[in-house]
């Protein structure tokens, strides 16, 4: 007997190694002698990559780059074993959490440094290359991660720009003739979790502008400077990038990796379970045991578990163990869920609930083992 | 495939019979073929020997009869459908709920009603009867309920006592001369759902007087008169009751019955499960579902899904599904049970779990099924 056990995270109490650690541990009294696979996945959000990253069991560095206001920042970069492929967050370099409440400014904060990650994957030999995007506190277009790979922009006078947000007001024209060459080689994939276009009501600036410090008033010029930067940069390189679900993602790093680095975008849960070879290990499973803090009718729109689920085989009960159901959970039986256990044992106090939600799944996990169990205990 | 679904009532929210229908209607969403054997069980308290006799399909018929105080009251009586089985609920007769608050005392109260009841059965032709004690005003011993089926009890200037909880304080002798011969050829039994003896700290007077109606300032002579009026009736029948667990119950009408009436004493549970025929209709099931309100450590201690469970043969699965699960539930595993699910979906205000009681039990029922299903769906 086989056992798949991809849960989620439950948010606010277990990590999803932990969800599938309780999981596993619930069934092993039941099934002792079943083989298991236990794959903890992110849902494709911040942290994705570096979840990637780990299950790849490749080696971490910690490098210095240009942080989001100019001054330099520790930024990590994942390799895989082999050292071909590496994994890159942008909010290692120029996240949010990087800059202080008081200084967030789209005008002010650059991509830069996650150029200089990219130069850094490439200089080690890495052919190929995942980005995740998000989180960030720039809304630069990404024109500062493109200057880091040699990419010039220039204002009206000819003065060259260096790729702050503020920059997008005064671009007038380009030079890709220095670009890092190595990128037309090199194959990356932008792990997104936003399906946001670049630029209108709701795009980047729009839609993530006010959370990085955008105040309202700059939100319809920002916008627009940012529309015209893609004009000018697609018109010169021959590309349309900026219509694409998921440019606008990274204040506009979606768009610039499709266009500066000739990257595919991809939605990030496709990627966590490419990247883990879900489909490949569930195709002899028995069982498939998913799992998600809530379980609801949205699970189904790029959630992990809907995602898991969607790769089961046909022979392969696929189970959800879950920390609460919610409104619209019938949906899921008709996204190849069989069936969906809350673990939440009474109506108690919520710190309880958490603190106890190790326990709530080893239970439930034991108790849906022992319903899939041919013998009487 | 047959599926036995024998659940207790959720206190507060919904009855056995709508758990019973609430659990079928999940199963029958994965198994809409099976045969479903429906019985839904009361625990043994008030309210037993009712549903006992709505499960043996018979009629009910109201008679008048005495009430706690001397005054008519109406008592429902139930017989099964051939007549021979006649079901009395002592509290019909002399219930707590037919005296007001301020009038209710167990130097005032009667159990007469109740042997009335009996002799109404008799009359009726029925061969056995089932008497649910508890609930009851009284605290007379069952002098009341002796003295209607004959039985005579002098003060020791030979006045004839009618059997009001007082009187216990004034027996000197009496009679059984008198008392209908058919108690003799009944059988009788009693259905309890507390042990308590019949005097002393754990006794009818101490633990079930104050509430009542009896001043904490008459316990102790109360007790005593209790005691001594059963050392003066077992000695004049040749019989001791008053150490039997349950004797204490219905204010003594547990003894009484033993005494005056040749009965037994069961435990409700008990005595549900046999009217029910639990273990020959689960003989050849394939699935037992059970349910209770609250499912813990103290399951075990005679509550109905642990007297189900116990009455389950060795190839059927016993699936508990309830409200909640509280502490020490483990030790249900070593008690015959496979699984518990809470049916709980989520930390919601109490009035929405209760008032989607049905919904939830339906939707834990249909995930269950669905994991003993052997196909996928």
């Amino acid at each position: 007997m086989k056992i798949v056990i991809a849960p989620d995270s439950f948010k606010e109490s277990l990590t999803a190694d932990q969800v599938a650690k309780a999981i596993q541990s619930g069934f092993m009294a039941v099934f002792p002698e079943a083989e298991y696979r236990l794959l903890p996945i992110a849902d494709g959000g911040e942290g994705t990559v570096q979840a990637l990253a780990a299950s790849s069991g490749g080696r971490i560095e910690t490098i210095s780059v240009t942080g989001p206001l100019g001054e330099p920042v520790k930024a990590k970069i994942a390799f895989s074993n082999d050292g071909k492929k590496a994994f890159i967050e942008m909010a290692e370099a120029c996240g949010l959490h990087l800059v202080p409440g008081n200084l967030r400014s789209p005008l002010q904060t650059t991509s830069y440094g996650v150029g200089e990650l990219i130069l850094h994957a490439m200089e080690q030999g890495a052919s190929e290359l995942i980005v995740g995007v998000g989180g960030s506190a720039t809304n630069d277009g990404g024109m500062g991660m493109a200057s880091a790979l040699g990419y010039q922009f220039f204002d009206d006078s000819g003065e060259l720009l260096n790729g702050r947000g503020r920059d997008l007001f005064c671009v007038d024209s380009m030079s890709g003739t220095n670009h890092d060459k190595r990128l037309d080689e090199i194959k990356i994939t932008i792990a997104a979790d936003v399906e946001n276009p670049l630029t209108g009501k709701n795009g980047a600036t729009y839609v993530y502008g006010p959370q990085k410090g955008l105040p309202d008033g700059r939100l319809a010029d920002m916008d627009e400077a940012m529309g015209k930067f893609y004009q000018i940069a697609c018109s010169h390189l021959g590309k349309e990038v900026a219509h694409v679900p998921g440019s606008g993602a990274g204040g506009g790093m979606g768009a610039a990796l499709l266009l500066f680095a000739g990257a595919q975008l991809k939605k990030g849960i496709e990627l966590v379970l490419e990247q883990l070879r879900i489909k490949e290990i569930c195709r002899d499973a028995d069982f498939v045991i998913v799992g998600e803090g809530k379980i609801d009718g949205q699970t189904i729109f790029g959630k992990a578990p809907a995602g898991v689920a969607a790769c089961a085989p046909p022979q392969a009960k696929v189970i959800a163990i879950c920390g609460s159901v919610g409104k619209g959970y019938e949906v899921l039986y008709d996204h190849g869920f069989d069936a969906i256990f809350p673990s939440i044992p009474a109506l108690l106090p919520l710190e309880d609930i958490l603190g106890s939600a190790f326990n709530n799944v080893e239970r439930t996990a034991r108790n849906v083992a022992a319903l899939l169990s041919q013998e009487r205990e």
